[in-house]
């Protein structure tokens, strides 16, 4: 097993970003040393997953504290669905109002990312029976979080625990996350797994190869409706025909409380020549799946259930 | 608009394929001298849609007519889902039988296959209200069929009637038979389109931008279960959460009444590699629709609604 140590590092004041466009193929570090920097890394994907873009972001705010407002608001405007990028300049931003070092605050929540990834894991991982086929979409293992992952994380405890015979890993498309960020990262781990292509869930499902669906989430409505890469929701479809739970894994800094629900949460439309080399594409990067479809939702605090209540 | 005469064409005694492998970026047309020609441009999908490969394979046998059994048996094997194969074989071995002109039956079978393409768009056309939003999956064009289509084929008339406003294009992982043909198709058409990831198909519906699904078939059952390109059950499965019609288009020699129900049809499971650069990929070719989630199944008879009896 290769190291899992995660895709951000922060060395003698510069924050370094594993290229996940270049992966599985080459593992190249980027060297940031402004916040132009970081907000560049987090536009193309270089960093992606939403505690990840986060912790980024917040480490981004540390390269350039003397102009803080204006780094926050070029960080903040890099990616519109994911929350937890608010959420962590938020959190810098009051860190420099108490007088705090930024670059030790950030050290802090990553480190608080993997503590809570590490709990979120133990709660979803009691979830399992025995001997399961997971499927699951996207990646949220370390390179999503910087922690220990998020549904992935779920599924590693699980494996563990022997509670999980095989994973199905759904490509992803139009970047790929899945066949070439989860098929690495649970190769690296040593856990049994086979690719599918996305439209693939209804076979699978159909034929009773699916026992539960774990995913991440970029941001969590009030009610619980989940803002996750697209073709979540179709999976959360699929799923409830053939009875098979689906569950959300994500930190409570993805809960979103400003958000009632999912119609409010805006999706981010990429460039079409994502999905083919002319103009004529539709690019959604993210869908909502409504509370409805999903059976809980894991966080560092435990395994919730509707109706949701995350500030109990 | 470009030529849609159609991607097979028999030139002094040769059959001359065009190689949708290489579409849409060139153009090139392979020359079959024996029936093992023809089978491996089946097998490596140069010619591929189920009523398409019927009538290479009728043309297959006009190449081989001297030894018509064992050029039956190695066309009859290239692929196991799609009926229309099956059925072309037993089409020619009549004929042969009949003391006909193989080469000359072949043409009937493709002029035959034209005619009811066009009842079929007819009969399917008048389905659509006006100004719809019409998704379809995989390709079913004058490429698939060696006619006018199937699903394209009803999209095309209806379009020609005022009724279409736009297609919404699934990619159709892995071998992208949408973004690569079926917006060639469209295009040369002009049609207006957008192409969209597979998974997609669940932001399309609940954002509702989607009046109707429309889609081709490698195998239908004598009670109305529909084989097709891998996606299609998935897509089904939304569009019956959503309320959109979900119909099928093919020639009533893609109806196989020796298949009870979709759980007899064989599934043609491809090289892993087609999803991924490693072997750790399952890769089915097709799925299977159950009929309670098909509106309606179109042929050149008219318009087929539950319970099937296509023998009417």
């Amino acid at each position: 097993m290769r190291s899992m140590s995660g895709p951000i590092r922060w060395r003698d004041g510069r924050l370094e970003l594993l290229d996940q466009t270049r992966l599985p193929d080459e593992e190249i570090w980027l060297r940031c040393e402004r916040a132009e920097d970081v907000a560049d890394a987090i536009r193309r994907l270089a960093v992606r997953g939403a505690p990840a873009i986060g912790i980024a972001a917040a480490y981004g705010l540390a390269l350039d504290a003397s102009r803080f407002d204006e780094a926050a608001e070029l960080l903040g405007s890099t990616r519109p669905t994911a929350v937890n990028l608010a959420w962590a300049i938020e959190r810098q931003r009051e860190a420099r109002e108490a007088g705090a070092d930024l670059a030790e605050n950030a050290d802090r929540l990553a480190g608080d990312q993997l503590e809570s990834d590490r709990r979120m894991a133990e709660h979803g991982a009691r979830l399992f029976g025995s001997g399961e086929r997971v499927l699951t979409h996207c990646n949220t293992g370390a390179l999503a979080t910087g922690g220990y992952g998020t549904a992935i994380g779920v599924i590693k405890t699980a494996f563990d625990a022997g509670k999980v015979e095989r994973v199905w890993v759904d490509e992803t498309r139009p970047l790929l996350q899945g066949s070439r960020l989860t098929a690495w990262e649970l190769d690296n781990a040593e856990i049994p797994f086979k690719v599918v292509t996305d439209s693939s869930v209804g076979t699978l499902m159909s034929q009773g190869l699916v026992d539960r669906v774990v995913v991440g989430a970029d941001r969590i409505a009030a009610n619980g409706d989940t803002a996750n890469k697209i073709g979540t929701y179709t999976v959360a479809v699929v799923a409830a025909r053939h009875g098979v739970p689906f569950h959300v894994a994500a930190p409570l800094s993805t809960v979103d409380p400003d958000t009632p629900s999912g119609t409010h949460i805006p999706i981010e439309r990429r460039n079409p020549t994502e999905v083919t080399t002319h103009a004529n594409a539709e690019n959604w990067a993210f869908d909502v799946t409504p509370a409805e479809l999903i059976a809980s939702i894991i966080t560092e605090a435990g395994v919730h259930e509707p109706p949701y209540d995350f500030a109990r």
